[in-house]
């Protein structure tokens, strides 16, 4: 049969990611290409510190853990690498080869031992999944250890309570220290879990070129449970987020999990009957998405039961369940678009 | 006064539809013209059923009404139709004819009697509407009817629980009979309503062309009442979904409410005063919509009033209150794009 | 550095304001440039009364407060004024200065002292917030002040109750007094603030050009507190929302908060630590936006502490929390275009 072959021009125009928006060092640029890419890589590259950080309030005192809580220490730097969003070369769920170039220089969270000794396992997407409780201090020792790029970038947390020091965010003559961590450098976040920090939240770069380098795959999650709280026996964080061409330079924009696209390359979760089970799912990028997970309903924080509730940007939605229907299903992102452009995995219930 | 003439090549480009990307057995679409739809049905129509249909696992007990429930029986049947979305030619709402062609091929699922012996009415967008209590099981007998497009479909539901032999998805390798009914077969599906099945849930097709064929008409709601719950006096369900050129041929996109766009076409709701009044809204399309009743406002799940609620594909919306207010009110999406396109009915109340 | 300068076709291209589609008098214009504005602007200009102003419905009591409320009567006129989107000329994020045209034709609501006799204030982006307690009669002298754009202007709320006669929209045939009111003319809403009207909503035009009025800047907010709840010590209303080429007549879509773009020029709120602060945020365009307040979360609705979420078209979601953080925070849309096209803005809490 004939094929519908798309060029990059009409499928550039078909495709969500048409060309991306930044403001980076206050000049706006609409990258839609690889050019535009090194034009704009280029713009955060120039930035140096701005000079006058601010002094505006000062004299923050030392966040420490509450009566009871632990310092929960973490050591990750910040890289590039290559990054492949379709390792297997297949469609599992159309049961299909998928061909072309899928690897892109992506820019990730890496968990490292003690004293950035050795990687705690390879750079990936998302970044490790910080942990902790209510009364707890994370101590997150953060490195920029990427050569490529030439950028300063952060680590912004959602959720935990912080002083402007350990924001992680650029703010032009406002900037702190944490806002703006160069290539070579370190520098260390405090950041408390107060009793509002219940829940699940992304991290994700929030330095002066964070829009490119977020949607490049700087992002991760904290979960915060409640003092004492029962952990689920099986808890995944999935990440929705759009690779397009002008931050991955391929022909063909991606709907992704966790940095990869179609059943079998993203996440094949396996549960078991019986288990507590609980999915977060966190939008992370300009689009909203909803997520669907076949043969399953839970009850949502209102109290209604939910198959298929929306998600935006930077916002968590939790699947939480006990475990009751073995078999294979799908989950996917209900925009139907999405669902199709690889934003759909396996969910295995074993008896 | 001069017209401002669309063209069709302008219009596209102004329409929420410019082009629909569809994955179908494996290859992907990219659907904004009347051929393209061709090819895309022509390889859904070239489509086998899977050779190894899933055998991972095996042996579910069939399922049964709790104790207490009843079987509730429905014999549906999808086939494609001629459907006009202006049948009035007329926006009431602005008091205007509406000129141009407005029929295209619809694929619908229709109500038949016992043993598919008769139709119950005649085939229209949404599909029959799915009643049953807590504890009931839903029998419903499919049959692919269809003698024109020529592929497989199915129907996948929300909400209800199921084995995975009736779940209704085409998923390659692993398909399931359910998941695959080919033109001029039946197959029976047998969906629980669990106590977390409560509530207005949709079902579709879920077959190897899916969102073309979800977005042609193929779609209907299940309503699961809690046991012995009250049933409001008046409930009507709200499908908003945009039908556009590369589905329709034709050369507008329009804003749909049940199939049909501007008021006049889409449903014109008749309520009384005292009325217990519930009005379940559930996207399907590819957009995100936020639903506004005018001269009216509701609880939401979470305590708060609100009259104009987000929801997103296939998710549910209800507005739930006792009737106080007489006259002639709008109901709309309120994204403006959206209500101009069509997105728009009359509710009118008596005294 | 090369720059990257965006012609106004590329930027079109990549703004969330391609073409604005509206539906004036039953004709669709699609607006996406300064000629169709004129086209769209002439068509509503020619409109004249509806010559069967709907009597379907007569001999509504006339609007009461309820026994105890009070009448809150405003005067407000609606008039166009030349708007600056950038009076700062400045992204004060970034640290840097913004170039080119920034001004447009606005359509605003004007605050007058009683009988129309002077401004209470300059005519701005948003209309004055109404304030009211449940039980109270907001009473709503509206004056067409207009005579530029020649065209019948409303006023239509969301949260209160009205009968037909206060709704406020234009509907052809079914339109009555006050759902359109011509330059020069003037007319009385009565609405009740009943104890399902709690929150804080929008109102805007809703006359037979309303989305492109309403996108001019033609609207506001209604804040109605529960009888004798607690008034918050800091209260602020955000609307979220683009003002794009089609609008503006500019060259360069910009994402605005209350009609401003980029810190600095959106409002910069200032709070101190122990106050009760309520932060309101309201969509009010095509687009979803989500709410992000850096170093603080709050309790949603149904229970779950946020700190991003999702608001659509005409939809509230409110932010409110004891202030605990000093220092100089950003506040902004987490769509990531929308935060970098302009919809950030400071937040600074002092000790």
């Amino acid at each position: 049969m004939a094929k519908n072959r798309l060029d990059r021009r009409s499928f550039l125009g078909a495709s969500a990611g048409t060309a991306l928006l930044c403001t980076i060092g206050g000049e706006t640029f609409r990258v839609s290409n690889a050019d535009d890419l090194k034009r704009a890589d280029a713009k955060a590259a120039s930035l140096s510190r701005p000079r006058q950080a601010s002094q505006e309030l000062t004299g923050f005192p030392q966040p420490e853990p509450a009566p009871g809580g632990q310092v929960r220490e973490y050591w990750i730097q910040a890289r590039s690498r290559w990054w492949d969003i379709l390792p297997n070369k297949r469609d599992d769920w159309h049961d299909v080869p998928i061909r072309g170039k899928s690897t892109y220089r992506a820019f990730v969270y890496q968990e490292m031992t003690a004293g950035f000794a050795a990687p705690k396992g390879p750079p990936v997407i998302p970044g490790p999944t910080l942990k902790c409780e209510v009364g707890d201090l994370l101590v997150v020792h953060f490195r920029n250890a990427d050569r490529e790029l030439e950028q300063a970038v952060t680590m912004h947390p959602h959720g935990v309570h912080y002083n402007p020091e350990y924001d992680g965010a650029y703010m032009g003559a406002y900037t702190r220290t944490g806002g703006f961590v160069q290539p070579g450098e370190e520098f260390t976040y405090r950041w408390e879990a107060r009793p509002d920090s219940v829940g699940v939240w992304p991290y994700h770069d929030h330095g002066p070129n964070h829009t490119l380098n977020t949607m490049r795959g700087l992002f991760g999650a904290i979960i915060v449970y409640p003092k004492g709280g029962k952990i689920p026996d099986l808890e995944r964080v999935l990440f929705l987020h759009a690779l397009t061409p002008p931050v991955t330079g391929l022909k063909t924009a991606r709907q992704c999990i966790n940095g990869r696209a179609f059943a079998g390359n993203t996440p094949t979760i396996q549960a078991k009957v019986g288990q507590d089970v609980a999915l977060h799912v966190i939008g992370m990028d300009d689009a909203f998405h909803d997520f669907h997970l076949h043969g399953h309903r839970w009850l949502d924080a209102a109290g209604t039961y939910v198959d298929t509730p929306t998600v935006g940007p930077n916002e968590t939605i939790t699947a939480r369940f006990t475990e009751d229907n073995p078999g294979r299903w799908l989950y996917h992102c209900h925009v139907f678009s999405h669902q199709d452009g690889g934003m759909a995995g396996w969910y295995v219930v074993d008896r």
